[in-house]
């Protein structure tokens, strides 16, 4: 009998909705195994910075750190400045939790409709960088608003942050079955940082001689996705390109509404993170239309991460055979449905 | 009766073979015309760099500036080191000749197959900055091959550069019957120049009151070129984002096979240069099997760049019927048959 104990950002949007199915398929998946839950709400997200003014407070991150993971629906309204909640509070957490492993499996699961004519099998896993490149927040603007406004972004790449996220991807390859590594990077434009990437994938690759490794630049990586999905097994890649390469994959598998993500602090100095890759939709938000599953799923990567694969793989397999009913059904269900379903499913 | 002075720069790989029929489809173009066509080639790409070490010195350039325009086939060879050529040639090129708008057109054709399973109409063309961002080769490293090498990069965006790029694709939405421009961007990450884009957006509208804007972030856009490509008109985006959106439109209509380019430096300071998206292609080059198309669609836009809108359309209208008959062509053809067969057809 142990006490998980997981702090809950429901976040904006249709947050809140999700979330709490993946709470329902989180209880039903440790039903009789002698885990508990323990949940904590933080009050995170529009609703707070419109009251508050606050983002994420030094009090908050503490609270947060004394959980053993964070299951987060989503961040961000149009009310609020672009860039604030993204920077302030979501990127926060993976920055100060050095969730340096944004983890996005891709999976097209019998019976979801591919936007590619003939999608044939895909299933890999992106393995994006969190806590470093275009996302360190290093930029800064002179003569704002005059014509002589300069603006840069700086993108930076450290060998201690792109080696613990490559040994990561390369473990991640060395289990699956195909054991391929594919790096993605723009090593003939951004010949600083990509040749550190594809340094450090050289030597990593030293201790995984089992798995193969190839390189693609970003260009040339999207257009793979639409002809030749199945090449991929394993994407290692920074935080930008990362972001980009994770939509095209979930819209290639179906949708943001079933993508899931982890973001991962594999030395578990502090709690990982759970998250849907869609955001907060405030246009369909409180009406009870959202799809859980991509939440649902993220909670199957919170219990894999958690040390309980054979809850992770109930709760997966709960989703793969919802979905492979789909196409036969006969309305629209609504999120509470479709999570009472899946828990239903889950129960087994 | 006018004399059009071209440099060719034919480069690596397959830009040979492209080259050839590109040429071949401007001489057909122009017969009659009373435009006559001469041409300098220029020694540059792998060869003359491995022979001196040059990539492109100050003569070569001054030589080129000389020209009306540039055609180039394709730039790279696995023998040179990564970015070498990219950035002392082609890159090289575009910055110094001050390319701001890399335009790349997408059309989906009659007759050509797409990966996408419903592709809709998609007909629609990329405004991608092309002398600023992660491209301005301003990045550098510290204590490189040690554990604690720091490797940044930097994007760099000017008001002086944003506005003119945006006006110039507000100018091309404008004419376009649908009249809609769509920023891409990530302004909720990269926030300075992601603004700066944005505020440029707001205010140039002003201008073009008769245009539609929207905005969607880089990995939104992936999205919507696989599932909606059909509600794109004009994109405007920064050299990165457009590199990477290119391709994958290129893809989704048919493959960079038939994507054509243009750098344009709009007010014709310097030659204007005229590129397949494709690269070098060194498996097949040398064989005869690479697709001069997009080499052809890129004389297109740049006879339509030198005010020869006719000739343009010719050469636009016998790549569509030739592509239009494709689907029963009993074989493969070579890139001379490929050549041949378009010139017949802009000959008329
Ligand atoms: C909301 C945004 C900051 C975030 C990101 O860019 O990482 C999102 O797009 C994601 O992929 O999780
Ligand atoms: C070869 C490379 C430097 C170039 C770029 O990144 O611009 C190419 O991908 C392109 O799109 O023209």
């Amino acid at each position: 009998p142990r006490d998980l104990r997981l702090a809950v950002v429901a976040g904006d949007g249709i947050g809140t909705e999700v979330v709490e199915q993946g709470l329902l398929a989180l209880d039903t998946a440790l039903h009789g195994s002698g885990v508990t839950v323990s949940t904590t709400d933080f009050d995170l997200g529009a609703r707070r910075y419109h009251a508050t003014g606050e983002t994420l407070t030094d009090t908050d991150l503490e609270a947060i750190r004394g959980h053993d993971a964070i299951l987060l629906g989503a961040i961000g309204d149009p009310s609020v400045p672009s860039g604030v909640l993204e920077r302030g509070l979501l990127l926060r957490l993976r920055f100060a939790l050095d969730h340096y492993v944004n983890l996005r499996p891709s999976r097209l699961y019998p019976g979801v409709a591919s936007p590619l004519g003939n999608p044939g099998e895909i299933d890999f896993v992106v393995v994006r960088e969190g806590t470093e490149g275009p996302y360190v927040g290093n930029g800064g603007a002179i003569r704002v608003g005059t014509p002589h406004e300069v603006a840069n972004e700086v993108s930076v790449n450290t060998a201690f942050g792109v080696e613990r996220v490559v040994r990561d991807a390369f473990a991640r390859a060395a289990a699956r079955p195909r054991k391929k590594l594919t790096l993605v990077h723009k090593h003939n434009v951004l010949v600083h940082a990509g040749h550190l990437w594809r340094r450090t994938v050289e030597a990593v690759n030293a201790e995984f001689p089992e798995v193969t490794v190839d390189y693609l630049h970003v260009d040339a990586a999207t257009i793979f996705l639409v002809t030749n999905p199945s090449r991929f097994d394993v994407i290692v890649t920074d935080n930008l390109f990362g972001d980009i390469l994770t939509d095209l994959a979930a819209a290639i598998t179906g949708g943001i509404g079933l993508a899931a993500s982890a973001n991962i602090n594999p030395d578990r100095t502090a709690p990982s993170m759970f998250e849907p890759v869609h955001g907060s939709a405030p246009d369909i938000a409180g009406q009870g239309k959202a799809d859980p599953t991509a939440t649902v799923l993220s909670v199957a990567l919170l219990l894999e991460h958690l040390g309980l694969p054979a809850a992770a793989s109930r709760v997966e397999k709960a989703v793969a055979d919802d979905i492979a009913g789909r196409s036969s059904a006969e309305r629209v269900r609504s999120t509470a449905e479709v999570g009472k379903d899946l828990a239903a499913r889950i129960a087994g």
